[in-house]
């Protein structure tokens, strides 16, 4: 396994395997892997012959209210968990490296991220498709894997692929949950042993309403209510939102037609927690 | 020489290129090509064995005020001239294929871009950014030729190619002028026969300025006064600025200390020019 710091290094890498006709699979990280980071890594290596993997953790997707300074690192476990599942390179630069002095260029999309996240996080999503656009630039991949926690951020990413027509594969894989439902997320770690008992109750809303749903239930208000009366029986947990919208536009619909997305966001202690349920459209959905 | 009008079947041609270890030199126009493009492309055939030119009239670029259905188009000549120059490939898309329903990602340049130009054509050079990184995208290009006419452009994708660590070479080519030294543009078929006389004055402002500058003056003001007031001369012309900037950051000077650029941009008539002037830094200019 290559740990490669510069991105020009990284770029001569990726020339080497292209030149070869090899195919470059790409799973960007911010470290402090979980099962959900290594499914996609496994998922990459059945699509490529070359897995890169990159850690950092990206300062321009955190507001300056957020956690950017309390973000988990831990580069050697990192490093045993990637050698493990067969990780070829990793792309581990310096902030300096990524945003040298006078950088900037910005990436902006637009309707896909004035709902949800977006709302609360007003750069997010810029932050994000710019790193991403920048380590598209620099690491070259013919398959690039998100996890659908990040529901939104899987939908900004596609659309600003298919919009700058860039000519990579954008592959969304499952969520990955600990045993008792919670959706897996470095920022767990900073949950108190009464905050996760507390988050559980982000799940439990989410398949209330996907059951709801299945019994037929196709108002969203009613399934944004009654998820909303589950959260609000746990008063460790403030919600951020919790929204019913296009799974494609992310706009938020008032009766369930086509294929859509449940999304939560919430606080549980100081610590914020998204999760997800996607409905398909009721003529598919297996009832 | 290929035509090819789709974003899909071009990035095909540049895979096929690149697999057999070929060079591609890109040359991104607007159309109505003149001796300016046309130098670019001679350029571009020395440092590649693949030429391909982009034909597209981008809407993005143009404000709403603007002259975007007034601008010149006539592929036939276009055609025939770069037959002669040897051109490999033309990409030659439809608005519909670059920016399809639902269309929603932008690329800003910050700093460089509040200056100049971009004071006047506020949205201007997110369009420049945006379909430059899409055109990119497509042709995969080695190298990429532009003309220093548009300077700020110039700056602007130089800026834009490093913040995003795209993997291009940027050439800057010199402007190219008529005899009587009007800087070439496709927007010079606009000027009638008057204008076409008073637009003179822009390159007159700016030789004028370079020989007081050649003569010692060092002070930014003093050329510039210089410079307005040769315009100023000329009842036809409305200036929408003269600025001595830093060639490198674009901000206003007051004293060359580096290599800067005297930048014009005027209305002939209804025709906005634009003309610029490189001064190397004092201990570099030969005097």
């Amino acid at each position: 396994m290559k740990i490669i710091l510069e991105p020009r290094a990284m770029q001569g890498l990726a020339d080497e395997v292209r030149s070869r006709a090899g195919r470059i699979a790409f799973v960007p990280t911010m470290g402090f892997l979980h099962e959900g980071h290594l499914s996609l890594m496994r998922e990459g290596k059945k699509r490529a012959d070359t897995l890169v993997v990159s850690i950092f953790v990206n300062p321009t997707q955190f507001g300056p209210q957020e956690d950017l300074d309390a973000y988990p690192r831990d580069f050697d476990r990192d490093e045993s968990l990637m050698r493990e599942v067969g990780v070829d390179v990793v792309f581990y630069p310096t902030d300096k490296d990524m945003y040298p002095k006078g950088y900037q260029t910005y990436l902006t999309v637009e309707e896909v991220t004035r709902n949800l996240c977006g709302k609360s996080r007003p750069t997010h999503f810029r932050g994000v498709a710019t790193v991403v656009t920048k380590l598209f630039h620099i690491i070259k991949p013919h398959v690039a894997l998100f996890g659908s926690k990040d529901f939104q951020q899987l939908v900004v990413i596609r659309r600003m692929v298919e919009d700058l027509n860039m000519d990579i594969e954008i592959v969304g894989c499952p969520i990955v949950r600990e045993p008792d439902g919670l959706a897996m997320s470095s920022r767990n770690k900073y949950l108190s042993e009464d905050d996760r008992k507390e988050a559980l109750a982000i799940k439990e809303a989410l398949d209330r309403a996907r059951e709801l749903y299945r019994n037929g239930e196709r108002d969203a208000r009613a399934l944004v209510e009654e998820a909303h009366r589950i959260l609000d029986l746990h008063p460790g947990i403030r919600i951020d939102y919790v929204s019913l919208c296009d799974a494609g536009t992310l706009s938020d619909i008032e009766t369930i037609r086509a294929e859509s997305v449940m999304a939560i966001a919430a606080f549980v202690g100081k610590t914020r927690l998204i999760d997800n349920c996607v409905f398909l459209a009721p003529d598919e959905e297996a009832i």
